[in-house]
């Protein structure tokens, strides 16, 4: 069991930059931060190098569940360097970003939801959980889509994400694929070309894919799925929200 | 047309009072800020005291709009102060809170949105906003959900309070009110006691509660009404986002 009460310690300069992409992709690692995540991480068995305590005492039930060489104990300035919020309650999980999330099941069953660029990381860690609450199989992360070991897309998924598989993809392989395969996938389109959604029919193996938030799905994905689907908005509202779109879909289909 | 450039000023005391829930009610007045925002209540009629403005060549188009009396020029420094935002535009409008808000319609018709102490400004602007692509007649806010006035709901609202009607009132006086007027009322409940929401037929006209972000529906509410209703949760999700569940109801009844 090491103890850390240095911010200049060469550990606590890697783990300080797991809060950005290029330092997961550099150290093939991510944070995990406060008690609740912490113990859901270690209830899902997630793979993981370290965790870092500040008070053995008042944590003493995750501090059990540690081998000694894995546990690190933080002083309180160590912790706050660290932090992603502004009180920490001092306990982190340095986890192990896995191969496995670019390689994809040989077989897609059940729903997906695919994310083509969604960029804001409430909306994607929302439609995580609504995913779960679906009884969605998984969430397909496409090109341009926050990394789902980011931060706060992590806090906002609230443990959903130990419930489904989580994937990595290219897209425009993937979704020919798919079709392939004889799973049909709809794309949602804000065009009134496209397929009113109550019109289509659910079935058990699906794709649904929600766009950007500002531009919508890409046009060329939107030249591959099997139908375009579309939200009749009867307001004046210019929009939905991607994250309650996603919801309506979900939970229609 | 007055030019203020002291933050000493009593109007700018008032004004910058005008960001707190005590504040609108004592001046009887609220704070709408941004270019955008300023010309979506211009264009929607509403009443106000004054346009304050930083850059009068700047922004031609909305001051052209105004009579000289109510035009102020602000300096930098004074807009800065009164901003709820990182970097201001400069463009304010001190609106007049209207005695309506409180006085219900004498018959109500379409579909009502009713929130029972919502909390979080970003979930109510969201709600408001589905509601109005959901073609419905109004929202009511009621007791202990923030007043629709607060900067955060006003920007996240995003122009959909000028085409739905707003209101606040008690509802427990309310509920009771639409029922004897022949008005189905729905509670939302995270309960299997309660009815599968896609078992329930939607009609012309009717009334859709959602209750606190961590508490749903009081007690007292889910009594009153004409069936409380629960979405299926199928997965390991605890529970759904509220604006998420109050979009899927709202679509689907």
């Amino acid at each position: 069991m090491e103890q850390i009460s240095s911010v200049k310690n060469t550990k606590v300069k890697e783990w300080n930059k797991l809060k950005t992409t290029r330092g997961r992709k550099k150290f093939g690692s991510y944070l995990i931060e406060g008690r609740h995540p912490v113990r859901e991480a270690l209830d899902a068995g997630i793979e993981y190098q370290y965790i870092l305590v500040v008070d053995v005492e008042e944590d003493v039930d995750i501090v059990k569940r540690v081998d000694d060489e894995r546990l690190i104990i933080l002083s309180e300035e160590v912790a706050k360097h660290l932090s992603d919020t502004i009180n920490t309650q001092g306990v982190f999980l340095v986890g192990t970003i896995s191969d496995e999330d670019w390689s994809l099941p040989t077989s897609f069953k059940g729903k997906w939801l695919i994310l083509d660029d969604v960029q804001d990381p409430g909306n994607i860690g929302t439609m995580v959980r609504t995913a779960d609450a679906a009884g969605y199989t998984g969430v397909v992360f496409g090109n341009g889509t926050a990394d789902f070991y980011n931060p706060k897309i992590l806090r906002s998924m609230q443990g959903s994400q130990y419930h489904l598989i989580l994937k990595r993809a290219n897209l425009l392989r993937l979704i020919p694929t798919l079709i392939d395969n004889g799973m049909p996938v709809y794309g949602s389109l804000l065009s009134k070309d496209a397929t009113a959604y109550d019109k289509v029919e659910g079935s058990s193996d699906l794709g649904l894919i929600v766009g950007n938030e500002g531009n919508g799905m890409s046009p060329e994905l939107a030249n591959l799925t099997t139908a375009n689907l579309y939200i009749p908005i009867k307001g004046k509202a210019e929009s939905l929200n991607v994250a309650i779109a996603a919801g309506v879909l979900m939970f229609s289909l």
